[in-house]
């Protein structure tokens, strides 16, 4: 299908801020990126730069008044997520080098502490996909999605305290829950169409069968309609934009995915 | 200035043939794009993946029959290309490691040939900005810039024999004259406001002063209007599409670059 | 000064483990290895990669049994650590694009919880290598450095709140509250010449004035010695070995360092 | 089996001399470094990187007067050369990104002028191994092997011309005939045991059935014992030692490859 998303963000900026935005999409294995717009007013200087995670990043200063952003993309993807069941789990020794760090802890995914939690919840399935999937299930069944529970992100035993998150948060327990089994797995920020409300969303990928395969357990059913803009081991390493020094939340945030032709 | 650039290619395919185009402009310090389009006829997967001098590639196998790619983006570049007569030579030691692959012989720029002529042509100059400069002068001034002269890349040191050639031919040997003279330089292919008749055009930048410099021994003064869309080595690194296979060449190419508003 | 370092670490391993090792110190500004072993008893098959922070890791497989790695390396570094009083506070927009991951919060370093505190704990001093240093003493001062607190890291707000930690713990707080300045802030894992008692030694660096500097609170003064094995965002990221399976810790581990001639 | 494998570079240096060194081999899948000693004499400040194919290499200002590079290294290496007859070429599209740039000309391997000849020497061989198997034999017994036709690097064009030269020449033709037949090929820098006489070697690899396999035409039969030391695509990548400013070669070059045990 053929998707357009935007997302238009303004701030109010009192001092000259530095900011780091990761809003452009990249083509990729998933999905074609036809057509892209990224308009920012006032114009300002912008250097871009990839980071460690292939992510496309530009580096600006927003000058003081309204600074906003403004992107839309013409977009390809896959009419459905793929899905494997059976796909087996891949042994460390045969995990591509670049894979390997998504084994490791994050500042929002703690998997340290959740190799007995995750060993009680996939217990009797299949090594793979499908403790994956288990995984996925039991986040759907047992951690309220809560799209009100707040802007700040929690870390996954955060979450599991409360028992109830948004999608970044269920997405973060999920990570540390596969992490501490061994899968590699991470954070992906994007656009789901037909999202209620609409509104950037959060998932995240695990690595099995030799590839990375989409769960989100904030979906009764797994559509197609991915968009992915970041990826990274968990929030920290994936913000559709940082700033540095006095906070200036966005005063609008407006985004939208359509369905073209 | 902001333009809008765009290039069209078409194949007549006869079996499928595996292709990397390079049509994408980056955002960096010396542009911005704010739209681009990037249409495939007809569409096909494809990945992208950055190469290791930075560009954006897309790997795809065209199907038989008519193959279309179409791009256009709008990119705000300088008005002027910046020029600093007096910037100095970069010690070999103070390079970035980044820059060094850009010192060494190339397919296309045996710099390993060229000590003794480079050391003639800039004698007398300051070391470094002003030796390059010394370098474009001197093409322009010897090497007969000829856009007939051929659509098959030849080297530094057949340019020098035949003492003509097309856009790239110049920069080649350029390029060759100043890694004789242990200054970084590299090829850029892009496209260039104004230029008569309209095509993409190649160029070349050293590094000189902590920074890199754009030249073209192909315009009597340097204007603005320059919009980088590959960097490499040499033509061999930066092809604006390389197919395998039984050779398809372009049915159909046609470049536009206008100014916006 | 020339140190001879080492380290052995022997594991009883019970099933094939896999290991990623992080124990070759690598050449660069600050250290020269002019001799180096690096034997495993029983020989496997191991290949090496680069990590994301520029770290030689070694893949392997334990095979059950006792397994054993020796590392010899013969190092010199400066007889003291360069030190930098008034070296400025660099602007987020002037920082190198591979520097900036260092300023994100990460899995021991929460960053984003010690903005207030560390803006008491800096007040009146320089922006930059002042604020560090007064950071790193009142690190020396306020928690208690305790070599006894643990083998199981724990993250910079668990640090806060115990007011006692070991090496590592104290520089996690140290770099969770440089962060939440927006200075950049890397965890050091290596060697430390004269450390009672003599172990592996964790310390922290932040990037100031241009380029990195050391910082370590465990130590009255700052001298020579300091031999880096791994750089990361925190220990998540630079562990001297990471084990995946049923743990096998170390049953003996044997650190050494010697000055030469 | 075990080799001890060294080698010492005398300079005369007369004013001071930007050098980048190669001479570090890497632990990776096909060999172990146990031990490695790695000593210049006066001993000067070094920095090591990691160039973009893989190769540790370090930078130093030579200063003037006798300038001495001592390395010796202790490695594992397999006893038989891995061969796969009827390995199968693989498909352009299925060649993992990193290895493309292999498939380019470059400065010593001019691809691009060899296709009829390439086809011509593997007609009715199997595509893959088989045909970079001819190519490697008809090098064997077409191109003379002559240990002392010059230490400044010919192209493949100019090898051809000539119909003999060095190690290095007959692999920079058999790369330029792989890559005319779309098989990724790259030159390696290394040591073999039992060459006569000895000095350092270079060898071919070419990418079939999804990995890169060892081909040596100076050797009647490919026995083990090969220790690389630096990959890249010709000659230009790949010295084990660059100097920049007046040449200095060195005055005594000295190699040696032990059987250990």
């Amino acid at each position: 299908m053929w998707l357009r998303t935007s997302c238009d963000l303004t701030f109010d900026i009192t001092v000259p801020t530095p900011f780091i935005l990761m809003l452009r999409p990249r083509s990729g294995v998933q999905q074609w990126i036809a057509r892209e717009e990224y308009r920012l007013e006032p114009m300002v200087g912008v250097s871009e730069f990839t980071d460690s995670y292939g992510n496309l990043c530009q580096r600006l200063i927003a000058p003081p008044g309204a600074f906003a952003v403004y992107t839309v993309a013409d977009v390809r993807v896959a009419d459905q997520v793929d899905q494997a069941p059976g796909a087996p789990f891949v042994d460390i020794e045969n995990l591509p080098d670049e894979v390997l760090s998504y084994l490791l802890p994050s500042r929002y995914c703690e998997s340290d502490r959740f190799g007995e939690m995750a060993a009680s919840i996939t217990v009797g399935h299949l090594l793979g996909y499908d403790q994956v999937k288990a995984i996925e299930t039991w986040l759907r069944t047992t951690i309220r999605y809560d799209i009100d529970s707040g802007n700040i992100p929690v870390s996954a035993v955060e979450v599991h305290f409360r028992q109830s998150g948004v999608c970044r948060d269920l997405s973060h327990l999920g990570i540390a829950l596969c992490r501490s089994l061994s899968i590699p797995a991470r954070l992906v920020v994007g656009y789901l169409y037909h999202m209620e409300p609409m509104d950037l969303h959060a998932w995240f990928e695990a690595y099995v069968g030799g590839r990375w395969y989409t769960f989100d357990a904030t979906q009764v059913s797994l559509n197609g309609g991915y968009v992915p803009i970041g990826y990274g081991r968990d929030a920290a390493d994936v913000a559709v934009y940082n700033q540095f020094g006095p906070p200036a939340y966005p005063i609008s945030q407006n985004v939208r995915v359509e369905l073209l032709g």
